[in-house]
């Protein structure tokens, strides 16, 4: 039995992608471990969790402000995309965290905003003790076989399907 | 589109099932709502989140001291499964909360630790703005049947099965 950063994916249609991971943040900073949170994608809304984070002593960064993945800019994206990447990549590389959260990171790879191979192989030679979290749905193949942990969060039930909508201190 | 109480199900064999129901706890409290977190099983271990949420304003509560339901007095465990669920009612009808969480309480189900039909009947029979999360293996049926929202956390890859133990900051 060995002692080594681990790289963990939660995935699926399901929710509660995010809110594990913010869950996971919750437990690393409870033991007063510090854990940087990059959000790629849900940066725009104002979820319960930017208050909640720097209570705990958890950083918070949003990339890609406006970058939606539906936008028909196609190279701006790209642009945000690399831009939050390399962000990333600063962190991973600073050994000033315990863990880093990547919310979101999968849809840059499935949408290849992002070049797989070099996104992987940055993520394997990472400083071995760093946990990283990455988070989204459509996590591709290569990434699962590299990770350490992978969850699929599998929608049984979900509200919106039954008419009710998204609720303040539920879904955001 | 209505605006109500949720019942959410976190289930399945695989990770995040409790972090999911941590990382609501997050979102809700930045939004300053009252939650309140009754663990039913984990609550010899000393994780992070014990050390997390009060700094959150979450309320955490912990049933069955020494209640494993691996024990062989099994009147002993029914007796602190009941002793936590009539506390976790009286919570549920004080009006207090936005939300609660009811963390691992499927295993008392599964394991006829209590009696299915009345505990789903105060579950439908709630506070309407009441949000309760309910985690653990095993969810029944019945359970997933009155649910709004149920996730199924499936293993794709679990690090144990690869050699590498439990770690503090990731796991507990």
């Amino acid at each position: 039995m060995e002692t080594k950063g681990l790289l963990m994916v939660f995935t699926g249609t399901g929710k509660g992608k995010t809110t594990a991971a913010l869950g996971m943040a919750l437990r690393a900073s409870g033991h007063g471990l510090p854990v940087c949170v990059i959000q790629f994608i849900k940066g725009n809304w104002r979820y319960g969790e930017l208050d909640a984070l720097p209570k705990l002593g958890v950083e918070l960064h949003t990339m890609g402000r406006g970058f939606t993945w539906k936008s028909d800019n196609l190279d701006e994206d790209r642009r945000l995309a690399l831009e939050g990447w390399n962000f990333a990549r600063e962190r991973m590389g600073s050994g000033r965290y315990h863990m880093i959260i990547l919310d979101e990171f999968t849809y840059l790879l499935h949408y290849r905003m992002l070049d797989l191979a070099p996104c992987l192989e940055t993520l394997a030679q990472r400083d071995p003790a760093l946990h990283l979290v990455i988070t989204g749905r459509y996590a591709p193949e290569p990434l699962i076989e590299l990770a350490d942990l992978v969850t699929e969060m599998q929608a049984v039930k979900h509200p919106l399907q039954q008419g009710i909508k998204a609720q303040r201190g539920v879904e955001f």
